[in-house]
């Protein structure tokens, strides 16, 4: 832990928002020496990853300094999900403008201090620093796995179905409602996007459960044809996705029936579900999983030959994504 | 791994500049991932540290991007070397414009190449992302310690000496050589301070042969005193330190030659060496440790009861540091 920029008052910052984050005793002993010192139990792999956020990127200058702490924690536990591990800690470096560093710092760790409690995982450490410019974030998350039981993108096999937990789209479509781009719609629909938006839910859970069982699996945040895309090219396989099996939710399907070509929207990514195969034979187990998490899995298309994926209607067309106004995702 | 913002061809320059330094396999299999999965030799604890940087900040918008790089892994390294740890690997995250991403990532990713050669640690993920702002980095180092011989700050006893080592003062006074702000310094005095401000040097020899000598370490970076303070304050003890045995460098003696006011500049810390405290007992172990290592280490104090850090001349009477323009550190 390494304090940097002396305008803004770090030191206070670290000691009363941080430190207690950290709490006393390994890995990051309140925050007062260099480094945290974990140490693993027997017989488990790490699974870390690292993802950051810009202000007017990926976050809007008017979203709340706990919302984004949240959302910053989730996407990378999303990551982690993705893989099947269990969250353990974190450390997380944050560029803040001086000016109103003190406030948003403490609304930011006020929110982590939420998830953290949700999520069973400890600040581990980082770097607080001062910036001219956009509020810069990064996080980095450590999770645990049996080793080898982690879930790859490469290991997606021809006659796999393919799944996805909860719904598909809410991200996209709740930054549009959080601009005010969704003129007309329901004040209901209108709040639910926008929490779909500032605050997607991780599917540990879920990601736990499919150890052993999903022969390929990621977490949909670039889109859910791109991220499919990433399985296709790892695996070396291509994908058959059935447009209308896609979940969506009723805010969702609002949306659509009053502009349909806002169906384009749904594919433009920060879900943060688990898109996933399996083989027909395990398939069965998925209603019990679901059951047991309460994140509902949909089967929306299968593994084949080939190197694409292609989107078909329920009758088995081929669906017509350039009459959506794209051709490329 | 996940990527996000469109504007720079992330995809590609993660494939063609970061992909081979996270090399195929575990942990990182070249990014393809989510996230990377290590798992660690039994018997070892993990060291983990994050630090980030801000253009205009922590770096000049004309400094080097691979030297940038180098900087940005040897800051995070320099924290392993403070806790005795041997470096494995790290996470980064980079915001840049969109610009000149492409460029500028290549040589970024080309620092990064060289020093993970230099220090035998590999990449295992991050993110790349657009900004309109500063380019903002961040990097999480992986380190290793046998369990319990991790080096701490707050294990300081009345009567160790203190020790640091190579030069203190070089940073500061690089930035100010880097800045033109050093004018009728030699040629030579110029280059040496400049490379020490870019690429300073993580004693992570000199750490390990610490494990179980030292009892209490952490890196300077927020200047000698300051530090010496942390270390003060997590011992609850006091330090007493030599002004004239600190050392120096002929380049930082040449500018205090010429200007005596900017000894105060050598407290401003950026200097990325080990400060320790050692039984004196042990302190005749040192000598070995410096010629092993080719790292000078030099005796500049011993730790009191008490609870600050106090300045002495070499007459051992107070040294008068609200001469030098600065009575708080």
């Amino acid at each position: 832990m390494t304090n940097t920029g002396e305008a803004l008052g770090e030191f206070e910052a670290i000691a009363e928002f941080f430190a207690p984050l950290a709490g006393k005793g390994a890995p990051a002993f309140e925050l007062t020496d260099d480094a945290a010192v974990y140490t693993p139990p027997p017989g488990q792999a790490l699974v870390l990853t690292k993802d950051a956020m810009v202000e007017g990127v990926h976050f809007l200058p008017a979203d709340p300094p706990d919302l984004i702490a949240r959302k910053l924690l989730r996407v990378n536990l999303s990551d982690l999900a993705a893989m099947g591990a269990d969250a353990v800690g974190y450390l997380q470096a944050t560029a803040v403008r001086p000016a109103d560093a003190a406030s948003w710092l403490k609304a930011f760790a006020r929110g982590l201090a939420e998830d953290q409690a949700i999520f069973g995982c400890r600040l581990w450490g980082g770097d607080t620093t001062s910036t001219p410019g956009p509020i810069t974030l990064s996080l980095t998350a450590i999770g645990l796995t049996p080793p080898g039981a982690e879930l790859r993108r490469n290991g997606a096999r021809v006659g796999d179905l393919i799944a996805v937990t909860g719904t598909i789209g809410d991200g996209a479509l709740g930054l549009l409602a959080q601009r005010g781009e969704l003129p007309g719609l329901g004040a209901e629909e209108l709040a639910y996007l926008k929490g779909r938006y500032l605050l997607p839910q991780p599917r540990l859970a879920v990601g736990r459960c499919l150890r052993g069982l999903a022969h390929a699996a990621l977490d949909v945040s670039d889109g859910l044809v791109a991220d499919m895309a990433h399985i296709c090219e790892t695996s070396k396989l291509a994908a058959r996705l059935r447009v209308a099996d896609i979940p969506l939710s009723p805010a969702a399907r609002a949306v659509i029936k009053r502009d349909p070509r806002r169906l384009a929207d749904i594919f433009k990514g920060d879900d943060y579900e688990l898109l996933f195969t399996i083989p027909p034979a395990k398939a069965a187990e998925l209603g019990a999983i679901a059951a047991k998490t309460g994140v509902p899995i949909t089967l929306i298309g299968e593994v084949v030959e080939g190197s694409a994926v292609r989107l078909f209607n329920a009758d088995g067309s081929a669906f017509d994504a350039a009459g959506l106004g794209f051709t490329h995702f």
